[in-house]
């Protein structure tokens, strides 16, 4: 597997492209790829309009494409929600010559207002006369779904064997994902069923987008899309089936991860990325509890933001997640790309040097290693640190 | 039942007192009344020294004191910490010539530290010489476990058959009890068994500490200590016990839930109170997922802090709580102590006021209730909003 360029546009059979105007709240992406398709969506029991339209479209297994606005979550907007979601579907289903019912719909912005249609109606044209396969039309797609991000978000890797799978994302706050995250949009050219992708998609996104916080609130219009367009050219056709479908797991999470990080490191006024490694847990269930609950205490983000070496509260953290833990066995440490240090050993504190701690909360990536010593289950979260900037961004949202 | 002066030191049978040096983390407080007593303790699986011991000592059901200590939680700090704890014990019950069994711990600060017991040591006899049945007393010993809080908590109620109830409070910041908050200690002159002194006090601890959040963090420390000193006068003897023991529980609800909302208005930077009531709910469990879940939500938090009448994030709240919601049905209005501003009435957006609902949010006290027309339970939670200073002030806690 290798890391290459194109995002979205790299596996073959798909064009993208997306608008936003600077100073504008609305932005608007489109992408065409005709695949076997599945799709994953929020747990909120509020669920948006265009979440619920392309839950019944994805009945169906397929998908032509992809209509994805920001700066509106249609959520919470009622019928007129439903309506204005399948408008967006007919609206691109007529432009492509395709049934409304192989279209997906996405939106993202305020909660509880209705979209603005005649903006919708009035761009349409713009972003679908310009859809390319080169690579900016992967960025420019992920560009025009941005909210308070701060960048883009893509990714996209070829397998050994020859299939291609490309990946755009967006999000930053309201982001503890309970089934994808915001909007993470995925392609690849394997030739693959519906039911075999949702299969490679769960597992890949309970790895990776059920695995970051930026602020513990789960959003109401969470989706992951993936479209597979049976185009790519394998290398070898007589290869072992069983090995096609590891390498393609492997491919889809490594592409979710990335994305997953992505939205993390880009969380609403965050300065770095944290990533908890919880290992030694009784069950792999119990790590993730110990992990999310570290990467959602805000005594935690704030102190890696402050570079404040109070390691107690990941202690603290640990011991309410509701994961089987014994204070006595628990080692703690904390590591960057260069260095780690280990605060707690068996139980056993080591008085640590505060100012060695203090610089390492300062690194790009922080990264928090508890073994629980109690078993072989693990798991890794991911989030950022809890600054200033995100009180600022979140008291001025719609004003 | 009237509210009446003299925190703890309103029931008969009770001294107090305690030191806090300006400028110093320490401070300790004292308080001696003898008495059947019962205690609730934090459901962290970390749990602090001094909660171990205590709990050990409620064993007897029986307390003559509370010794307790701001300044280092001595929590995780095994069996140094164990032995600190009991010695702490040991040095009141010395002074009041009793069984150190029967003598409470309570300490509060940084996580992992072991404590300073020279500052204790040589504060104890200062404190005890102190020790005062008159309002000071209490004020006093409210004041010196204060960390980052910013005000003391206090309350006393006498009830019409006589008897009185008065409590103390801390906790600032780690404030999601499961169990009691950072601190409550309660006093009664009540003659009533340990045993039945327990169930009371879990009734009330259920409707009010654990119904608060400022920041989500469940701490390691939480003690909700009550003693009943048995030396009411009480108006008629021959009074039906049934009656008597509603009143005391309604008493109980009164000074725990006075507590608790003081606690979360004093929350670390909280600007304003919030309070979240959830009715209609298919039951009273359901109705707490859902009103804690607003009040832990960021996102209101943050929006109510910059007073952005961004009300679609309590639905999104509401709809990840766990609780059973459906968002046809669903009302929502924001009011304060002079107007109601109805948002959502059965699932239809009412266009509200964006100006309007921006003045309510800047009220003191911010109510919000949730009608989910499902059923009959309901539930109230309170909080805080989410401000520069809750970063600030933990950024930079231990440095």
């Amino acid at each position: 597997m290798k890391v290459i360029d194109g995002g979205i546009c790299a596996p073959k059979g798909v064009r993208a492209f997306g608008i936003k105007v600077k100073g504008q709240k609305y932005g608007m992406s489109i992408i065409e790829g005709k695949g076997t398709a599945a799709g994953l969506f929020t747990n909120n029991k509020i669920i948006a309009a265009p979440c619920i339209i392309t839950e019944e479209h994805l009945g169906g297994g397929h998908l032509n494409g992809i209509i994805a606005n920001s700066g509106c979550a249609n959520a919470f907007t009622g019928d007129v929600g439903l309506q204005d979601a399948r408008s967006m579907a007919n609206m691109l289903a007529k432009k492509i010559g395709v049934s409304s019912e192989t279209i997906a719909i996405a939106s993202t912005g305020v909660i509880g207002v209705p979209l603005n249609m005649a903006w919708i109606e009035g761009h349409i044209d713009e972003v679908y006369e310009n859809l390319t396969a080169d690579a900016t039309g992967s960025m420019s797609a992920a560009r025009a779904i941005m909210t308070t991000d701060l960048v883009p978000k893509e990714v996209a890797v070829e397998l050994d064997c020859g299939i291609r799978i490309g990946g755009i994302a967006k999000g930053s706050g309201m982001i503890e994902p309970d089934m994808g995250t915001m909007f993470a949009f995925i392609y690849t050219d394997a030739d693959i069923s519906a039911q075999q992708l949702k299969m490679h998609l769960k597992s890949a996104v309970d790895k990776s987008f059920n695995m970051i916080v930026v602020d513990g609130d789960t959003s109401t219009n969470d989706t992951v899309l993936i479209t597979a367009t049976g185009m790519a050219e394998t290398v070898d056709a007589d290869q072992d089936k069983d090995q096609i479908k590891k390498e393609f797991q492997d491919g889809l999470d490594y592409v979710c991860r990335h994305l997953a990080r992505a939205i993390a490191r880009d969380g609403e006024g965050a300065t770095r990325l944290i990533e908890v490694n919880v290992t030694g847990a009784c069950s792999d269930d119990d790590a993730k509890l110990a992990a999310k609950a570290v990467v959602r205490s805000p005594l935690v983000k704030t102190a890696i933001f402050g570079r404040d070496p109070n390691w107690g509260r990941v202690i603290a953290a640990v011991g309410y997640s509701k994961a089987d833990v014994d204070g006595e066995k628990l080692t703690l440490s904390f590591a960057n790309a260069d260095s780690e240090l280990v605060v707690v050993d068996g139980g056993k504190v080591l008085t640590p040097d505060g100012r060695m701690l203090s610089d390492i909360m300062g690194s790009e990536e922080v990264k928090i290693n508890v073994n629980l010593h109690k078993g072989e289950g693990s798991a890794t979260a991911w989030g950022c640190d809890f600054s200033y900037d995100y009180v600022r961004i979140n008291a001025e949202y719609t004003t």
